[in-house]
């Protein structure tokens, strides 16, 4: 079968074996599939490392239509489903479109584990369904902040993971919501998913608008009681994932501030501990979801509290992907490109 | 009166005015006073400054007699008194021994806020009570920490604030504490304070003792169900404060685990961020204490929950707290230097 596969040479579209599927598992045709930013940190790396390398069929968004069920399945052929992108392995939880083991979406045929279906509601399109697993990180990130009902929220970032937090935050009726981007497309895109102020960085300060939304300095914090700490009255949501932005954001913050830091900055990068101490912060560093979340991504896409379609910037087949690559190299110009195999 | 002072040219003995007392405050005499790190990082600073700067009367750690009252006050003169370092000034708090603005207890004579004060039980030395200020630092790190009866704890560096963050652990019952020091002295210390497991880390690794420590590896973080997850099995506290620690921190600890930040690091510091995103680590950042928590290390302290004498390794007077100062640079020889005025 045809793929978009990484082996060490950028993005190639190959034929490879189509998988078999095994025990437990469904065979399944990809219908709609996203282009993760993961996948270019991951084609990055194999390229680092050169040919050589075990080639993994990328695509770990999916919308996959069942083919074929083993005997006692449940599920009829042509069930829509999404699912979380690992199935257990004979000795352990194994990647797909990933890793080496289980190929992606990116494909004419993929193999998923049957427990770990989701059935997609038939109103639903195999696009909006595809982003399931992206906004599951978003709603991940903001179990993670710990709002609650007074929480000023900030937004760093509105690339799809800035963006899947704020959709999050909105469809849970949370509090005001700050987000800020230097691209005006993504500002736009933070607009129609309802951000309560959209801020670009390069015009003016994110922290400039926490006064107009009841956003109050405490005190220096060895004269802290309880009474006045306020932990949790800002929580920002750290999405770019580059270096730097870690510090600004310590710099920036009033005191007690909680920053979920769900941008994977894959470099080193600086912070002084000491200005981070005489805040007080809070970083919790995050990654993926839980299958509840991914189930919470997807009732939220399917009740239309998310405007999934909105996030949707681009279209490609598989012959085009690796030309769709090129383009998430741009971000000002993409959020999410869908690959339609 | 004299007193040891920071103005830009190390730590001098000086004359200085006497402080006189406003209202709400009594003039009180220093009993004892222990020198902190924050007092060499003030120095430093101060020195890197030059001269010029406003001269600051150190000493924020102490136990100190009431000397005389204002009129309404229900202290007698005599009554041993700790107190949190700082006063509520006219306009706003102001620090004590820390800031130019109410001089500190490495002097004759100091002014405190009535209202701040505690008075110390008569059976209990000057120099324990004057303990309670590091003490405070470490009730306030657990709590941060938010250990649970199962997490298993890890103090890295030993110096007066690893031993008040162990011996706030051990105060309050809880479980296993590995204790990790370079200095054979500070490392018997821990012994002293009850660590229950201690590691020379130029040795062996910490986290080698994890295991048998009932600490069990996590799958993949991708792959947890919340049944599977287990957020603060392990607490560790970085006590350290120099560049390098938090990564070691970062790649040495078990998925889910809490990092409590107590070290003042000053110096920019180097991390990557996606090592800590992969492990889903949580770092808090944590400054000084609340009134309670003072309240509480006082209490530890009083009642022989936490065993003060061992922490006293050196005492000088006024005029040798220049000396003392310098032997503080070798922290392989001291941990607690008392000053007595």
């Amino acid at each position: 079968m045809r793929a978009a596969v990484a082996a060490g040479r950028g993005v190639e579209i190959l034929d490879v074996p189509a998988p078999v599927p095994g025990a437990g598992q469904v065979l399944a045709v990809p219908r709609a599939a996203g282009i993760c930013g993961s996948d270019l940190h991951l084609v990055d790396a194999y390229d680092a490392a050169g040919p050589g390398v075990p080639p993994i069929v990328l695509g770990h968004e999916f919308c996959a239509e069942v083919a074929e069920v083993g005997p006692g399945s449940v599920l009829r052929p042509g069930t829509r489903v999404v699912s979380v992108p690992y199935a257990m392995g004979p000795a352990a939880p194994e990647l797909l479109g990933l890793s080496p083991t289980l190929p992606g979406a990116f494909a004419e045929r993929m193999v998923l584990d049957e427990r770990a279906l989701l059935p997609v509601p038939d109103h639903m399109g195999d696009e909006v369904a595809a982003l399931t697993e992206p906004l599951a990180v978003g709603v991940h990130a903001v179990r993670a902040g710990r709002p609650d009902a007074g929480t000023v929220h900030l937004v760093v970032g509105c690339g799809p993971i800035g963006l899947a937090v704020l959709a999050t935050l909105k469809a849970e009726g949370r509090g005001p919501v700050v987000a800020c981007d230097f691209s005006p497309a993504r500002r736009a895109l933070a607009e129609r998913l309802g951000a309560d102020v959209v801020v670009d960085p390069a015009a003016s300060s994110p922290y400039a608008t926490f006064a107009d939304l009841g956003v109050t300095e405490e005190p220096p914090s060895p004269l802290l009681d309880d009474a006045v700490a306020r932990p949790g009255q800002v929580v920002a949501f750290e999405c770019v994932g580059v270096p730097g932005v870690l510090q600004q954001l310590i710099d920036g913050l009033p005191r007690h501030s909680r920053v979920v830091v769900v941008g994977a900055c894959v470099r080193p990068d600086t912070v002084v501990p000491a200005s981070a101490i005489a805040k007080e912060l809070d970083l919790s560093f995050v990654f993926a979801y839980r299958p509840a979340e991914f189930a919470q991504a997807l009732s939220m896409l399917a009740n239309g509290q998310v405007p999934g379609e909105a996030l949707i910037t681009g279209r490609v087949g598989l012959d085009a992907v690796p030309e769709a690559f090129a383009w998430l190299r741009q971000p000002e110009e993409h959020v999410k490109v869908m690959v339609t195999p």
